[in-house]
């Protein structure tokens, strides 16, 4: 897909090709094309459910932006940044889209507090979620690239309903991570609270 | 099974008989029975992990005492007992462990601390739980009356290792939560990051 996007000016100070360039030199060629269809699958759902198409394009861009720092220099940012101290137990896997967002306000000068949730909250959703963490949240999950075993039913509920969406996978994470006794984040059962139950 | 077990008045003011009766009153008759189970199942795991008996029989007696309390009433013993009032929008599942264990202090007399802490985290487990509490949280879990797919293998587990009897257990409760919808308690995933996650 080709995406024909011009940027307002009104979110970052440079071009979404400038944008594109510098998330590329944060990650290798693998997560780099992951971002990118990341953005293709969040313009799509930002265009179904009426989200600024510029907004969903920055955030899908910058989602995985601090994924590939070292665990010691997440640590330190988790110190020097007024995080809860026990977010450290947590690994990569957390760290990246909770401290992804403060690394992308402070880096690449994003100070939209929509986008940044949005970074936030795409591992782990959140019980509240504007419509653009929810189309981050599940652009992640079902971009084209993605191969496990419920991601056709995924794909095929958001294009249906953004709600219903956040819920499959949600449940869904929830129960890979339990099968294989991951650790979870507390802030995922809220998540799961919020959305799954009684849905 | 009978058990034969002489209370030594240093928890209760009364026989295990006398207890029985208090506890039966509370509660259907089926319900009863499968107190009775649990208590049976929890004499032979406490015998086979050397945890006191006596201890083991009042807190199995009594794991459910609070279980068939109104909404109504297990609502005003949480807003006039100092709970956090979040815990009301979790149910009888939950109230009947955090809050019976509350009233079965004020009602039964009993004060040791390590038989409340078996009623409050009986469905719900804990980060910290004494061997006492293991004990209860999987005699609830495996009495002879539960029938659910998993429960053969949870007992063969319970006989071999305590601490890993609770990892199954709460790994196979969340699944089982998770699958139908229903709400988790937070702290349960504390339960899970502490006995599940790299067992």
């Amino acid at each position: 897909m080709t995406v024909n996007l011009t940027y307002s000016n009104q979110y970052v100070s440079y071009t979404r090709e400038e944008l594109i360039k510098k998330v590329a030199i944060q990650m290798s060629d693998k997560r780099f094309q992951h971002v990118l269809r990341v953005e293709e699958k969040a313009l799509e759902l930002a265009h179904l459910y009426k989200v600024d198409l510029e907004k969903a394009s920055i955030a899908a861009l910058t989602h995985d932006y601090a994924k590939e720092r070292s665990d010691d220099e997440m640590i330190d940012w988790i110190k020097s940044h007024d995080f809860d101290l026990e977010l450290i137990e947590y690994g990569n896997a957390i760290w990246h889209g909770i401290v992804g967002a403060s690394v992308v306000r402070k880096e690449l000068g994003i100070t939209d507090e929509e986008i940044l949730k949005a970074i936030e909250y795409h591992t782990t959703g959140a019980s509240q979620m504007s419509q653009l963490a929810k189309v981050i949240y599940v652009a992640d999950y079902v971009e084209e690239g993605r191969t496990f075993p419920v991601v056709n039913e995924a794909r095929q509920i958001a294009k249906k309903d953004l709600d219903e969406a956040v819920a499959f996978e949600t449940k869904h994470t929830l129960l890979f991570l339990i099968q294989k006794n991951a650790r979870i984040y507390p802030k995922t059962i809220e998540t799961y609270n919020t959305w799954v139950v009684n849905k």
